[in-house]
């Protein structure tokens, strides 16, 4: 594809400022940009980056006025407008034709949609509902009566226990689980005795699970994620927790059962959660972190047992302040008796 | 399904005190239950939550006396009693058909037991033995030589490699992988060489392992899970590995190669063990500790390094009291010196 | 088998210290190995166990001079000549039958080279090149223009995104996915919008990924996974990560995205690495470490937040004395003061 900037600008928005008659033929981050391609700069941080770039234009925000000689496209978001660039120079196919493969296996009573399309080796139960426009790749496993809605997209190997529910635009990658039991027990006699899983999960529209992640159906009521929650991969997610719309969480982070987070939630990486916990919205959780007490909505916290995010810190640079004073502490105790000792002469 | 709680009394035991002529519908959790529904309160730290319930009886233990108006089930162990009336109301029916599914592939000289079910698309090797009233659904793989005992259910995308045992009731969740090759290489020439894993592994009766966990096969020998062992989902298990029985362990917890989980120990989430150590019988181990040497029997461990539970906590409020000791240092240096000037002039 | 400990010299290689005659018919660790069996000692500190060992030989390096009265096998390195002692006596045979099964599905314009050993209910996509001798178990999915290459063997239930390279060599275990999308996502309007995932991922030859593994795909661009890199289960590697030849990591070990690992890198368990790193070669990164910045070639680090791994042990080790010095410090500022009293009298 070759697309003159302006004939970009025209499809993404913005304002030309430069040659806008340069011709593009690919997008490029701006490392590995060559002459042909767009690239995009988000932080005026980077904008010494862009004198040794061999794209041909940038997409950049308005606090940037020049980038050498290269032709702009200011826009107010860089990254949305480069996202939309790079969908125009590869359009996204299906990657799965429509219809429902001869080796699949529908079960009774179940609706399939307009447009959906089944891979093979497929297994869905029985009363189930799949939305119209669907995707279910190959060797996707679906229990019964569970309700998938429109234009969802399942990867291979991925697996959704009966009764679940999921919204429309849902995506989850290769290997995710959704509705698994969650891990109760009673013990009597020395022995833990299984508590049966009887509630649901239901995921909300435009979700995304990534790669082996793990939802757990609550003991009774529902396990809930809120709609457009971004999931990284090897998450996982107890039985009766809540998530609230727009949060998102970086790989292998896990939640224990009965907790809540709120809305707009940013979760880095590897972070534990307690069970029965409330997360306020917007809250921010670093990377690692143990969280084992209620986080209050717009705090950020971080660190192992979690504290707020400045606490944190202030602990850390005393933390690495501690050997040495050990050592001068000892020397300390020697000239304080010293001083005791003369006094007392005295 | 309608009950009075006299009846429900009768099948789950237990002394009714109040109306037990009421009519029960249904289990609930005390925060949802509405009218019709039987609900339990297992600490008596939470006997206000009743005040609000709308449930219509309670199952409680002897020393929580009264709950307003409510009508009573008295029983030794209220976890364990509503365990029973959840599956009084909801009984459990096979999430399989029996027999063996026309697109199943068994292998030769692999024999399989009575009642057994067998979903399309599941995968078995060479001489197996699959246990009476074993289930294997859909897309489940077995490789040549493996043993799976009676009443044992293999969800979806579980794999079992060559040459495991598994017991009776032995439960894997989606996407688990048992007798996966150990984590093992001898490096020479500056490059690592696979040590081939020809080990096996060795699951007893009654355990049950989270979605997506991995259980590696020994390097020799067996990698072994003790009966009654519970694993939540995404946890590792390396080889040499045993865990004894009525073990617990909740999600993503990691075990390095030939370290020995005691009887009857629980293990919080995200916890990494090192490899070749010992953990004792009932021993306790907090959440995210990192576990890097040998745990006493009954002792709880937490932290990173893990230490003695009390030790960690004195360590963590200390930690909390460190930036300001700091700032006070600085001072008290001052002052010190301060008085040793004055002193010395003395 | 059956072979006199001459007869393994000659394949293994090393020198027979003793009755070079001896029969032998397996081989096993020195705590577990029975009278006909060959054993191994790497270190020479734990030669003590050589006395209660029941084994008939031992491989031995040259620094360990006796071994009671068995006869011994001197090599330069003895884990590594044990590992072909191992392979000498159990020959690892195919794990499947060459030849592409009736129940599998091969795309269009697919090439699947000679020897090649395809399961059944394996899913191939179009366009792409299956190389000689590699063998592809049961379920396994390939998704469009992917390429395997010679003598690979992917375990049931693995998954190949769309236009992925695997070199010559490389294991996959059950449930790795190699592709899925990075975690990416431009906020626009208070909601998360998905960064289409164009690029790709690159396995180089020799590497083995564990167990339920994830390998993101690179935003654009690509993933790349150096020669003989070997990962450990339940990994995540997120998007546009580099990771050097050579380099091994431990289970539970997650990289954020474009982080840079260097060759010969030894990481630990559950160790969590920020995105936009560089990892000098030859690092070594301690277990459950918290990686936010750079580390030099060479240096090993530990702890939360990784520092070189001398100071992390040194402030563990002050944080072990710090609830003591806290009940100290109250009882000296309280001296300190007497003595200031007492000048300001004198």
């Amino acid at each position: 594809m070759r697309l003159t900037l302006n004939a970009i600008a025209e499809k993404v928005g913005g304002r030309v400022k430069g040659d806008g008659s340069v011709e593009i033929t690919g997008v490029a981050k701006i490392e590995n940009a060559r002459e042909g391609e767009i690239t995009f700069l988000a932080n005026p941080k980077y904008v010494r980056y862009l004198k040794d770039a061999k794209a041909s234009a940038v997409i950049v925000s308005a606090d940037i006025q020049e980038a050498g000689n290269l032709p702009l496209l200011v826009v107010p978001n860089p990254y949305y407008a480069f996202l939309k660039a790079v969908l125009l120079f590869n359009p996204q196919g299906a990657p799965l034709e429509k219809g429902v493969h001869s080796q699949a296996i529908v079960g009774e009573d179940t609706q399939v949609g307009e447009d959906v399309a089944i891979g093979p080796f497929v297994v869905i139960g029985k009363r189930c509902r799949i939305g119209r426009g669907s995707i279910l790749m190959p060797l996707v496993w679906i229990g019964d009566d569970v309700v998938v809605g429109e234009d969802c997209l399942l990867y291979p190997h991925s697996s959704l226990r009966e009764k679940i529910v999921l919204g429309n635009r849902v995506i989850l990658h290769c290997g995710v689980v959704v509705g698994s039991d969650g891990f109760g027990y009673a013990p009597e006699g020395g022995r833990y005795h299984k508590i049966p899983q009887i509630g649901t999960v239901v995921i909300e529209d435009d979700v995304e699970i990534g790669t082996n992640s793990t939802i757990d159906r609550a003991t009774l009521g529902e396990t809930r994620i809120g709609r457009g929650v971004k999931l990284d991969n090897l998450i996982h997610v107890g039985h009766n927790c809540t998530i609230g719309e727009d949060t998102v969480m970086a790989a292998q982070t896990g939640l224990s059962g009965s907790t809540h987070i709120g809305k707009g939630v940013r979760v880095g990486g590897q972070v534990g959660f307690a069970g029965h916990l409330i997360v306020g919205d917007g809250a921010t959780i670093g990377a690692q972190s143990g969280v084992s007490k209620t986080v209050p909505p717009g705090v950020m916290v971080s660190g192992y047992p979690a504290q707020p995010h400045q606490q944190e810190l202030r602990t850390e640079a005393s933390l690495r302040k501690l050997p040495e004073m050990l050592k001068e502490w000892k020397e300390l105790k020697v000239r304080l008796e010293e001083l005791e000792k003369h006094i007392g002469k005295t």
